[in-house]
């Protein structure tokens, strides 16, 4: 294929656009065995994305898609991925791209401007501070625990040169709230560190006086309390841990601060929202993902922290290969130091062209309708006597069930799934089987959130019928 | 932005190409300290993309940069990455997008049969092992080492139920050659474990008996070897650790083997390198990235393991809304359990279109012509009598310096890279500063092979007349 054909398929491309549903291992058996031997034409590899791709993709981009949390689409964000494309650099240092690397520090602190971070979060001119573009919010929980970690290593260790690092990593704990995501538990796992979960209030929310308590208990037994990840909007309910207690607690126990804020994070672009990112400014790292709601296409999960020489100091190594003349000047970021993988693509011209051709006026107008359809459906189940609300709607999460057994909304939640008009998926609050609806697409109007909930109440209708007979 | 809008722009994108040059911090002063208030027009952003970013690309795809080592950039991967855009699912398990996963697990297979690797590593349809798509090789290390450090920690606690995590992991050592990437040392450092290096012999490369004397003095010590990560290509000198050797020595004393063949890894899909990865059959994990030199897009890291289980076991937590109704079949693949990040993109779809396009046959033709290229530079290296070869030329890179001082061959790639017309990187070979020339574009020929070395030699010539002065 050469440069004029790339321009005609690339334009046909463009045109394309999705649909759903099958059984496990459907797809082998629709497709060759091995690579071909000669090359194919596009018109025949085109013709197999319909027939082989298509039927195997839940469509995440779909009104009628409430599951998990919502994944950013964007026309902006997908021109500015293919350019990401086209230029094709690698941006592991300064050197290796130069554009790649500032135009991602500033938009760092466009967006942690937009956030009303504290001015210790920025990178600036001067700043000690920074952003950098994760993958994932799993992703910078990880490095911010083993930023962490390496920390707490080095501290001890200056006080006492002869204790070994394993044996203080075997005195470690980490926590985070009972209700944190999975990727939390994990980033233990990986780092070698306990792990342990803080139990929550009524409001599946972590407490101040909660953690002191474990804390103290645990220094008791002589264990090093080093790392708290906190939550703002738990991925069961979208509970916000109280930061303003932990906060404080942290910094007096030198506990390093983690702020996971991977779902609600993009509201706080809204003034009406950025009271819950009060107690930010005890924290040492903070992370939400503009790849979830804030329109820039996966993957985008922005990360700062306070002191960048904290996390750099954890990784550093540098042979003579990835060497360049101007690293050691202040303005200078070498990102590799604050990841886990050595490439990057040049993900920020996503942001940068999303903020731009959105405005701050615009993305704040897409939170907001988000969160007044979550209202909606709210109310629509509050008018409904046979279900109950579960946990406090603040953004665009509605967690509820019917009245009774998890038995029955097993049931109720297997019926909606298998009917293949909506998709939904459940969570356990309180050792209640939940149903989450969670506002997702760009494209999600008022008139599809009441006809899902009209098919929701039309099922539970068949269903409740079904149980009396 | 509408859809129609899209199209257009999208339409024009395509036709965008790239260029180069700029001081640090060059880009803040370009552009505004915060982000608009109100929606800009594409226009405005797109005129910004000649005035902010190109003047700061590195470009890594012109047929002058022969710096690191390639990055793939075919326009068949490019429009497959518009799909995976506007496709937009992400692919953490099975059901949240099986399209995403199968094709996934069958390109894996195809590119596996394409270098002939044992039947181990292919998933079929009944077997144990398997291959994954990581964002890069350096993720794939963490991996293979962190399923090793979790599978010798369950081995020993089955004798010695009384052992604690920690007390092990202060025991383990891991292994690489004195060539290895960064990226080990570095997974090392993440997973908590000490890390040693095994010195090579004069072909830059780890012998078997090397290793054995390390493992005795180690195991003499009350230490447990648990992991080797041996180099298939390394990036100073693109060496080869004798895996014939090592392979046999890992099995018998029950220590994970990795092989990194990032680079080189391509080459294998050529009957007359494919040699050079025999032993393959005694490693536990195997990875190298297509998104170097195979034509696909980064990122796409290609790594394949005999026992799926090993990985999975390391990582598994399963939170009620991530749970699906196929996940106990034993055709469903659920990659978060393969990788650090949850979500992942359709990455698959980049292989599927430049396999097919491309056809074996025409990815060995590009091969043979980057080795091709190398092989001249070589020979136009020889045949200068002040400059010697450092190490044989296996592949695409030809290590080679000025007879005489690490100073004066310093001073000559400062010279080159100042210039600008080509752009080159160092490495350390034996103590020798050495130039590394890496044949790297899609668009490279001859020509331009010719016109670097005529480049380089004039430059050679310039500064010995200088010294001679």
């Amino acid at each position: 294929m050469d440069a004029a054909e790339f321009r005609r398929r690339g334009k046909e491309m463009v045109d394309y656009v999705v649909y759903p549903d099958v059984e496990p291992g459907y797809l082998r058996s629709l497709i060759p065995e091995e690579a071909p031997l000669e090359a194919e034409s596009y018109e025949d590899v085109v013709k197999d994305i319909e027939r082989v791709i298509m039927p195997g993709v839940t469509h995440w981009h779909s009104p009628y898609f409430y599951a998990y949390f919502p994944t950013a689409h964007s026309f902006p964000a997908m021109l500015a991925d293919m350019l990401c494309g086209a230029i094709g650099c690698i941006g592991f240092s300064w050197a290796a791209s130069p554009a790649c690397t500032e135009l991602e520090t500033v938009m760092l602190d466009w967006l942690g401007k937009m956030l009303k971070l504290p001015e210790d979060f920025l990178a600036g001119t001067e700043g000690s501070g920074g952003g950098v573009i994760q993958g994932t919010a799993s992703e910078a929980t990880l490095i911010a625990l083993l930023a962490a970690r390496s920390k707490i290593i080095k501290l001890i260790q200056t006080d006492h040169p002869d204790r070994s690092e394993t044996d203080i990593i075997s005195k470690l704990v980490a926590y985070s709230s009972d209700q944190a995501h999975s990727s939390v538990e994990r980033a233990g796992l990986i780092g070698g560190v306990r792990m342990k979960k803080i139990p929550t209030d009524s409001k599946f929310s972590v407490r101040g006086a909660a953690l002191q308590k474990v804390l103290e208990e645990d220094r008791a037994a002589g264990l090093i309390p080093f790392f708290f990840c906190a939550t703002l909007g738990t991925t069961p309910s979208c509970a916000f841990d109280c930061i303003t207690e932990l906060g404080p607690i942290c910094n007096a126990e030198k506990i390093w601060m983690h702020i996971d804020a991977a779902y609600a994070g993009s509201a706080f672009i809204c003034p009406e929202f950025r009271p819950l990112l009060n107690g930010i400014e005890f924290a040492d790292s903070f992370n939400f993902n503009p790849h979830k709601w804030l329109l820039v296409n996966f993957d985008c999960s922005a990360m700062w922290v306070k002191k960048r020489s904290d996390i750099i100091g954890a990784f550093k190594i540098e042979p003579l290969y990835l060497k360049h003349d101007h690293q050691e000047s202040g303005l200078v970021t070498d990102y590799r130091h604050w990841q886990i993988p050595l490439g990057r693509r040049f993900r920020s011209l996503k942001m940068w062209f999303v903020f731009r051709m959105y405005g701050l006026k615009g993305l704040q107008a897409y939170i907001r309708k988000h969160v007044g359809l979550a209202k909606e459906f709210e109310s629509l189940v509050k008018a409904d006597q046979r279900f109950e609300i579960s946990a406090d709607v603040v953004l665009g999460l509605v967690c509820f069930r019917l009245k009774g057994s998890n038995e029955l909304n097993e049931i109720l939640l297997k019926r909606i799934n298998s009917a293949r008009k909506i998709h939904l998926v459940p969570c356990q609050l309180a050792g209640k089987f939940v149903l989450r609806f969670a506002v997702c697409a760009r494209t999600t109007e008022s008139r599809h959130v009441r006809e899902a909930w009209s098919h929701i109440s039309h099922l539970a209708s068949e269903l409740l019928q079904e149980l009396r007979h």
